[in-house]
């Protein structure tokens, strides 16, 4: 059997980087795609890249649902709530890669996004889709939140340790550096080529949106509330995220019991690379591929444990956990269409 | 039948590049790797990128051989003639990435290279390996000479107006602008960040010893000598070729001519997009792919036809185009392996 | 006496650039700067780099003119036309930095522009201010058409030889590439940091604005008419502009004869450099400066001179050679304010 | 008078760029350049960017110091200590871009850089040269310690809050990314175009030698000892350093209060610029500028202080506060040669 796939918001960079990979999925057909703003056009008018290699034109949203067994949604947060009602009801599963169905709680919702959780019942039944923590309560559900590029860097890059009860819960840094890609394809003076190259800083400063994410997923791995402080930034690159974590070990805790735990965890999983002693992860190494590589430090005179941990933000922090998240809710090997060998360069 | 293959210079960008690749190949196994510097180490020593991916441990030319079915060679120039000859000698197919077996002519080999063929006969048994123009010569052959990125670029972007007459073949204008994977690995003060990134410059302006094989394949095409002046660039990019090309009109041809000569030439070619008046080629599009892409334009008031041709340097002008040779050579389709659609960014 | 300076559209690149200099210039002031889009605010909100550093206000074009002896018009092309009389009839010098001086023929303006010379006087008293090869000229004048980007760069680059008769006025390729500053302060999908960063194309293949102009300059300096090819490319750097330009020598015309022209008509100049044979010109060693570095070949077996040119296209290519020309205009040394020493990287 | 001033180590980045403010500097001259590596051959043919400019030529140190007032060192820790004795013997200043004279503990020079100090005498003579904190205690001196980058970019973001008592000496966290020039000239793997553009990690994680360095400065303005774990980030872009500082703010302390003392702080400081509240800081905003931009951020829910600090690593990181220093030491307005307003792009 193929699993047809439609995208809505496919000419968003995380759409085309979705229909990239469902274009080469052993298992899957894209069936359709979806844009409001080039209803009617080829995606490869968009993306000349694609050109000879997908037919499709842009669709509204229920031509797509219509021909799809699953539907991807990248959309602005917000306009994924009915759609997924629609899906369901359909008997459709549905992976949402904006920000609708990654909180449990609709009060940091609203706080955060503004916006209200319109169907209770909806978000009851749907579940976070970061598979190497919760991949047994992925399997089986129709509706999946795909999580934040940020929030799968630093939740795989910390959750070990929080779990382990290795570090404090509390007073969590987490400074992030994301490729510009994560902006999106829309343009913006800050992103305009000459104001973003040679540049570098810091952004919603303490104030981003994947602050409760973050704090939400790390609290669930420590059993406890878990607070953190989140410094994103705009490095000069297309593609890639590292986060550099800083927590404080507990008493008696050390960065040889740490690695032990990251090992042991991180044992059997395809897509997470605990690197050893001496080696340092780089975005470079990850690159286009699913893959999450990790490395773990200590500043002793500090008492910090500290965990480098990079993504590529399109893939794995986008459309390639959501392809694995697919693969889960489909029943496939879960590297089935997304086991890319990173690029050297 | 699985394809036993192996790569000599394998810690190369081309050699990864490869490595990369077939690990993917559905009908190839990468079976050794062979490195003089890294002897010894595991190839993700070099390349942290293949960590988990690939477990082999770089050997000596001798090993890789005996355990491959067909050697790619990423060596020095020079180097290759030896290792093509054991390999004719056991039966093996040997795919050179290196420029030993592209010139027809030992004259020319001497004069821009520096050595002498050593083995006549083997180079009479050698083919020049540009599916595209040449494929049927190169079916069934032991030993290929896989062509330059910039003769590749080059002649996939004038072949069908030289070969249908409508240039002329002689004061043809190659300017040239590459990557900078395409200086290889090997640290340089030129390819050192600060001295490369927002610099470029021209080099070995009207003296690289790509020229001799750009105007080989052009006069081929031509049937009569095509001369060329050929101007390469280095461009802080990682990967990717842009060929700008100026030749003369003959009298009568036109640009309609020239478009249909090129539709016609490439209408069923797996690798090669003309594209539609009012696009445009840019590296980006086709960038991690084996793809070229092609635009025609006049100058009416100067009587030329300009070409821009585009490739990425490390697929199409290396390593893929020698899967591309080594799926012929084992009667493969051609596009096994190296179907990879092209990052949009 | 301080001369006191106008901008008029200083919030563009060319604009910021242009106060940049000024504010460090020995003898002139800023006094005023323009905008429309953002009339009302300080120059270092649009800028930040200037916070402390400038305390201007953006006012409407009538305020910056009453305030200033010499006005820089960085405008889109056919509004300058306006202004520039205005300025006139109130004994004020002007400099634009557009498109709106530089053509001597109408009719060329309106075919390449659209719009139409409205004082057919005001274009007499007009000169195009190239220093290096009409400053005679400009001396004593009011209204400077301040050279192209892509001109500037070409005809220092091509004007000794032509001069001398050393190439054929005719079949000229003149193949540049260009930093995104080229393309202005405005945001656009090309210029977006993912499209943009890692790519590399061509554009308005050899139907470029700078096309008429170019072939003006090389018309006058070689005494007859002269044809040109131009292509223009957009390179991933912030600054920057390399041209390399292919003209067939004469016969008995060689690269020698061409050296000595060159190093002769630049002997006394402040801005060229002609390098001696063996090294290369870069974009990075003019960064910042109001240099032009220049280099020669010759292709022997084509009979082609080959001029690589670079200049900083924010510099010599729009405010640095603006301001050589307000020097000029106003009997100060040449160099004054804009003898910046390159970054080196 | 004209100062006099020598660099050694000229060829390196700091010492190139130091030579590129020298040559512009209104009360210095030039004097002579040494260098081992490129002894007997001009400046200029190391970097073509000087072509023109500068005549000097590279001589050994005994020859640059005796021709100089001034002696400025850019050379690999431990060997500026016997050239500072020199010096002083002499009568000269001398100046240390290294890091010889930065720390006031012996044992904290041995155990991080594996060196001793030789002359102990010297070290108590010398001081750091951070005129913004040690203004009073620089001027007359003989021998300046020039800060490293990474602390200066700390120190001035964080000394304000620790003098004032608003955040806790201990448990401060920097996470500093800077430019590739900061890893100075000579090419490595690591820094070769294709393995560093589009590449991002972080190294000596926890283990950096400016570590003991930024402790001693935040220790004297907290007058307690501070700790710090400090993270430096290689950034793929030439120029600038940006530092996310995290400290926890004492009870009862406020933003409010902290942006207060900042802007006390600073308010006559040249060089310095505390952004107002909605404004960031980038590094594109000081590039090849003497300017260190601050922004100051809450985390109310974590009670943290944050600070953005930017600055150009190789000016007010190295060579621009190496002039700021000699200004100091020969009693000019420390602005003097180093009031180049920051490029906007």
């Amino acid at each position: 059997m193929t699993i047809q796939a439609g995208i809505l918001g496919a000419t968003g960079y995380a759409g085309v980087e979705l229909a990239r990979l469902l274009l080469r999925h052993p298992a899957a057909k894209l069936a359709a795609v979806g844009s409001v703003s080039f209803e009617g056009q080829k995606l490869y008018d968009v993306y000349p890249s694609l050109r000879g290699l997908c037919e499709l034109e842009c669709e509204d949203a229920g031509a797509v649902i219509a021909e799809s067994d699953v539907v991807f949604a990248a959309l602005p947060h917000g306009l994924s709530q009915d759609t997924a009602a629609e899906c369901v009801k359909a008997g459709k599963k549905f992976i949402d890669l904006g920000a609708d169905f990654r909180l449990d709680d609709p009060a940091e919702y609203e706080k955060w996004y503004g916006c209200e959780y319109k169907y209770p019942a909806l978000h009851e039944q749907a579940v976070y889709g970061l598979p190497e923590l919760f991949r047994e309560e992925i399997r089986g559900k129709s509706v999946v939140g795909n999580p934040g590029c940020y929030p799968t860097s630093a939740a795989l890059g910390l959750a070990p340790a929080l779990r382990a009860g290795l570090v404090e819960p509390q007073g969590i840094v987490i400074d992030s550096k994301s490729g510009v890609t994560g902006s999106g394809r829309k343009t913006t003076q800050g992103t305009h080529f000459p104001e973003c190259n040679e540049a570098f800083s810091a952004y919603k400063v303490a104030a981003h949106r994947h602050t409760p994410e973050i704090e939400q997923t790390l609290s669930k791995t420590a059993g406890e509330k878990a607070t953190v402080t989140f410094v994103p930034h705009l490095l000069p690159v297309n593609r890639g995220i590292l986060s550099t974590i800083y927590a404080r070990f507990k008493p008696g805790a050390t960065l040889g019991a740490a690695r032990a735990v990251y090992e042991e965890t991180y044992r059997n999983e395809q897509f997470v690379r605990v690197l050893p002693q001496g080696a340092g992860v780089d975005i470079r190494s990850v690159k286009c591929s699913n893959y999450c590589d990790i490395q773990l430090y200590a500043d002793e005179h500090t008492g910090l444990l500290i965990v480098t941990s990079v993504i590529d933000n399109m893939v794995k922090g986008a459309a390639g956990q959501a392809v694995q998240n697919m693969n889960l809710l489909f029943g496939l090997p879960e590297e089935t269409g997304i086991d890319m060998i990173p690029m050297a360069f």
